[in-house]
């Protein structure tokens, strides 16, 4: 290995004090431009980069943000959260963030995992996924004050730090406004038990815009976990009724893809994940590289980075500039193919 | 936030200098037993933990370790490596480890990439993935004597370092004697173009059961770019011929999903990924959680950690105690469904 360019060699180099150089790196001012300059010359020539012990000592800061991924798992919708994970790791690094992860079975357990976390290494901050009515991660942060920005709203409680989301209801809104163009007037909607407040959500976008249409929605709401088998059965107790609808939207793409099994309705899936792309099922697509960057550039803004690092929403018109109040809402897009 | 605990609180505490704390961590061998046992009564009872700026700069060691994943993409593919990814976390933490992500377009610019996560974050190890013919990415971490593990063969070169695998070969073959078991006689191979060594790897499994079984694979293999568009021409093309096949064993579960699309082949695919479950597509399984733990095992080793928290193939029979020398090839299992 080549040897170790340090702020000794620095200072050696530009014939100055290692003080001065470390004045340099964190406290710029105090220094005389000429003498500045001519330590700024060297870290260049030298290729001098701090390393994350000696600069953490110095600064505080680690340059890493935490997020959890789930464990292991083997359905069609784990692939979202990856999708996300994706883009949060493209658009941390040239921001100066790594990512590093961590797994957690539920928010007791995450929360521990936070403290293990910040006690061990430092990190900046947090981004927080599955948000979820009674959540008891984000009130342990802010007592902390530990920088943190969610993907996902704080559902049933107050808007009391910044987040990223997408449009549940608006994705199944534009669902349903399709399949009434297509001459649809019976849709069911296929979703989770209510209580789950992403599934909540999706479930009102269906119902709002069949009352803007004028179309009933009794009876036409089914609801079990999520599955493929689940998807069946729903659809074909929906079917078994008098006036059976024609077509389905559905909270996912696994239910999406029951529905669809049974051949006698339209589906709309949720998520595009690879299934619907492989097999043929329109679906609604959350933009989860833009949200990743959203996340990205907020914690930017949160740890007070350069602002040229954080997106464009945070100067968008009607968007405060204040960083815990900064709420990006994503509006997802339907993606039509055979199935609807 | 409760005051911190630092090693100057365990010192006052155990009523023994800063230094005999600092040795009790790190030389623990000379401190007398009896002040070594109060200092680690004072750090559990105040909860001391050391944090990882401060022990860095202490052992050199971060306890961080790099791992790549892919950027964005939409695929039924990119679901593999991720699995592969959710075991590493899931592994790596109780060993003392966490994961740092990164994106890399190709060898060099993750070499590129490596340098600039050394000298930020003083990465402990690496476990590289998609290793290829060529790979230029290993004799740059060997030459740095930088610890590393590959999740991959060293394809077409010499074994100098540790890496985890799993055998495709042994895959493509398990599925080439159920399809002969199930009646089949001429059976296709649908695979990637030559020259992408873990397509070659499959193919020569296929290739091997078929001459043990005494069955000719002339004229049955057949090439082209993944995809399920793919997968479906390259199987009219082979079902165009005189004397066509009534099975095909495929490299991956796009090309077999295109296959079956045509109703005219049995098939099986390979990943077992979320598409193959749903749709009902026999496919060829990796033990992704087992293969990141072996890695995380190998890691250990390579670090010089407690060999507990290695894996049982460490001290299995007949495989090297040097960990440079490690090598875990682990089988896959073939999932049968309805395609075959």
């Amino acid at each position: 290995m080549p040897s170790k360019v340090t702020i000794a060699t620095v200072a050696r180099h530009a014939n100055v004090s290692r003080q001065t150089v470390s004045n340099v790196l964190n406290s710029p001012d105090v220094v005389r431009d000429e003498t500045r300059a001519r330590v700024m010359a060297a870290i260049e020539e030298l290729g001098y980069r701090a390393n994350l012990a000696a600069r953490q000592m110095r600064t505080g800061r680690s340059r890493l943000i935490g997020v959890r991924i789930d464990p292991a798992r083997n359905g069609i919708e784990s692939s979202v959260l990856d999708r996300f994970l994706h883009g949060l790791t493209e658009t941390a690094a040239p921001a100066g963030y790594r990512v590093v992860l961590y797994t957690a079975a539920d928010d007791d357990n995450e929360i521990a995992t936070y403290d293990d976390l910040l006690a061990a290494y430092t990190l900046d901050a947090f981004v927080l996924t599955h948000t979820h009515y009674d959540d008891t991660r984000t009130a342990w942060l802010r007592q902390r004050q530990i920088p943190f920005t969610t993907f996902g709203r704080p559902w049933g409680a107050p808007d009391l730090h910044s987040w990223v989301d997408v449009d549940g209801a608006a994705g199944t809104a534009a669902a349903t406004r399709h399949l009434i163009a297509a001459g649809h007037r019976r849709i069911a909607f296929l979703g989770w038990p209510p209580g789950s407040a992403v599934g909540d959500d999706r479930r009102s976008g269906w119902q709002a815009a069949m009352q803007a249409a004028g179309l009933p929605t009794d009876g036409l709401a089914r609801h079990a976990p999520d599955g493929v088998g689940e998807g069946e059965r729903l659809a074909r107790e929906v079917l078994d009724q008098p006036d059976p609808p024609t077509a389905a939207v559905c909270a996912s793409d696994p239910l999406a893809l029951g529905a669809w099994r049974t051949r006698a309705l339209a589906v709309v899936g949720f998520d595009d994940t690879a299934v619907a792309q492989a097999v043929g099922l329109s679906s609604i697509r959350q933009p989860l590289a833009e949200a990743a960057a959203e996340c990205v550039g907020t914690l930017a803004l949160l740890l007070g980075d350069n602002p040229t690092t954080a997106p464009r929403q945070a100067t968008a018109g009607g968007r405060s500039t204040d960083p815990d109040m900064h709420h990006v809402l994503l509006t997802p897009r339907l993606v039509v193919r055979d199935s609807g």
